[in-house]
């Protein structure tokens, strides 16, 4: 991350015209509340279809409970310059193993006005630090993106990340600052914005932020604290021109919610016109798998680790008029196929409480 | 490790005259209880000195409370065949980020006959899944072994394993078997025999397990099921005759509890006779730092992952009348020495709740 492009501003526009948000907005808590129809609210209150989500999704309720704390009386004998604090915090990230830490300013426009219930929000941290954890190439390599692993692979980056940024705030907290841990359970952040200023991706077609390394194939925790650190700047890796020509993620969509067409501003900022609506119902009620994760699948982003790939990476950022015959390269290749040799999982499906072979509720 | 000789016993000899274990002869149980005097159960009452491994320790404790549950009550319909059920608990393993899953059977001298409060233990688990997870190597380079943040990393792979542990144990209950995690706080097994039966390590001259890939720089989880399970083979790759020479962990630790002597048999088991008391009394009353692993630091076999280690190991496994030259190698390359740029942390002491300068008890 340390050699790539870094510009003063996203590479989409991010004003400041833009409001707070509420969380009741948020397209699962709308779901949930049945703003999605009943068939989605109540498949929603069904709760998980597939055994290891659910175990993922228990561990991540179970840390989300341990977000807060009482920081310390009194301040630890450290270094108060922003930069060494934020060399400090970094590496303290990736020696819990987290795959990517990034940095940022927290605006107030990306602390959410209302909780899930209604509650107005206060944070007044101005420092994000944003936690990626991996979902794994190689269950991806296996997986057809939007079977039964794919929840699971959400669920195994937010336990992960929940888990570290649980301890990183409750360390900070004992160096006398307070901090605060942004689970996927327990948030009071809107994540995208910080992904962007913190420089750790751009936002893609499928309007979510893509990071170079791992693509779409991450999920994120933040800790929000008053330590003084130094952000990130935003990067740019020639993103933007990537996803005007490349459209294998619309054209995969089996929710048809990703369009060919160009970025649009909504609320202040620049953006893919994903079908939020379409996407969200079709990952809640997906008949032939738990969740769908098809766009981090066939996004010619999803790679692993190695030394043609660094090279792409280059091509795209310097080279953008090739940038088509790579994207032709990448099915030729057959990057998007699934690999069954790679397919380590069981297919199950929990019906009213009992695991059984996936298509009995049809059956 | 699937390319390591399998043999079909342990290279050290484990017989089956071994008694139970009662948890509170464990040496940090002892320690607390007073067993090794008032100063060092004080100090032990005292809590974590560092707030990292403090930020480590609670959350292994919070992940404790989550080692047990319910199985579902109805068996999912999955392959029964122990040994596609084996690759698919160790690719669930991998997949969530352990280093090293091996798979033993457990038997009933491996779990302790009493807990920590003196309540007699019950397990009729058969199988064991070992967890191992790396302490860092790189943070290894930038330490002495036993400086401030020798605990943290500690703390690093014990609650990663705990957490890894505790979600697998959730997801097989989920699937209609008993399972259990068995964390660094609330534990019912014997670790070390169920390592060597896993065949993830041989016993190593300070008296545990060491991993050809990890060496000493690793702690685990485990998890106990009644999933039919098919175990993996002990493993033997040289080691039992290259610690008879290389006595670095015997020169370099700070306590003298490990000496340069040969193997004994106590309680059925063949081990080297590393001094657990003065071992124990060493990590809590550390002067100059928070516990300590030195062995791990100094071992040869602390070493990252490279085709010339892979070279190196293969050599002790099949000419080990280099054993010498290679240990000579590992002095003049000076992999024990300190890297000061890899040192990230600062130097902290907990004082009567109060973070200052390490040295401020004595000033």
């Amino acid at each position: 991350m340390e050699r790539l492009k870094r510009v003063d501003w996203p590479t989409t526009l991010v004003t400041d015209e833009i409001k707070r948000v509420d969380q009741r907005e948020d397209g699962f808590v709308r779901a949930l509340r049945g703003g999605l129809g009943p068939a989605v609210a109540g498949a929603f209150c069904r709760g998980y279809k597939y055994p290891l989500s659910a175990a993922g999704a228990e561990m991540s309720a179970y840390l989300g409970a341990r977000a807060e704390g009482d920081k310390a009386a009194s301040k630890a004998p450290i270094p108060e310059e922003p930069e060494a604090l934020s060399r400090h915090i970094k590496r303290l990230g990736y020696f819990y193993r987290a795959d990517i830490v990034g940095i940022s300013e927290l605006p107030q426009w990306a602390v959410y006005s209302h909780d899930k219930e209604g509650n107005p929000v206060e944070l007044s941290h101005q420092s994000a630090i944003v936690i990626l954890v991996d979902q794994d190439y190689r269950t991806m390599r296996g997986s057809t993106g939007n079977d039964w692993i794919s929840n699971a692979q959400g669920y195994l980056s937010y336990s992960t990340a929940d888990f570290i940024s649980c301890i990183m705030a409750s360390y900070i907290r004992r160096l006398g600052y307070s901090a605060r841990a942004h689970t996927v359970d327990n948030s009071r952040v809107v994540i995208p914005p910080l992904l962007l200023l913190a420089g750790v991706g751009e936002i893609s077609r499928p309007g979510i932020v893509l990071n170079p390394f791992l693509g779409l194939r991450f999920k994120v925790a933040v800790v929000t604290t008053e330590l003084p650190l130094l952000p990130d700047k935003p990067v740019d890796f020639g993103l933007q021109e990537f996803c005007r020509k490349c459209q294998k993620c619309a054209a995969g969509c089996p929710a048809r919610a990703i369009p060919p067409g160009d970025t649009v501003v909504l609320n202040g900022y620049e953006n893919w016109r994903l079908d939020v609506e379409r996407c969200t119902k079709f990952r809640i009620l997906n008949p032939n798998g738990d969740y769908c994760g098809r766009c981090i699948k066939v996004c010619p982003w999803n790679k692993p680790a190695g030394r043609l790939h660094d090279m792409a990476r280059w091509m795209v950022a310097h080279t953008p008029w090739l940038d088509g015959f790579l994207i032709k390269m990448d099915s030729i290749i057959g990057y998007e196929e699934q690999d069954q040799a790679e397919k380590w999982w069981f297919d199950l499906e929990d019906i009213d409480g009992v695991l059984q072979p996936p298509g009995g509720r049809r059956a």
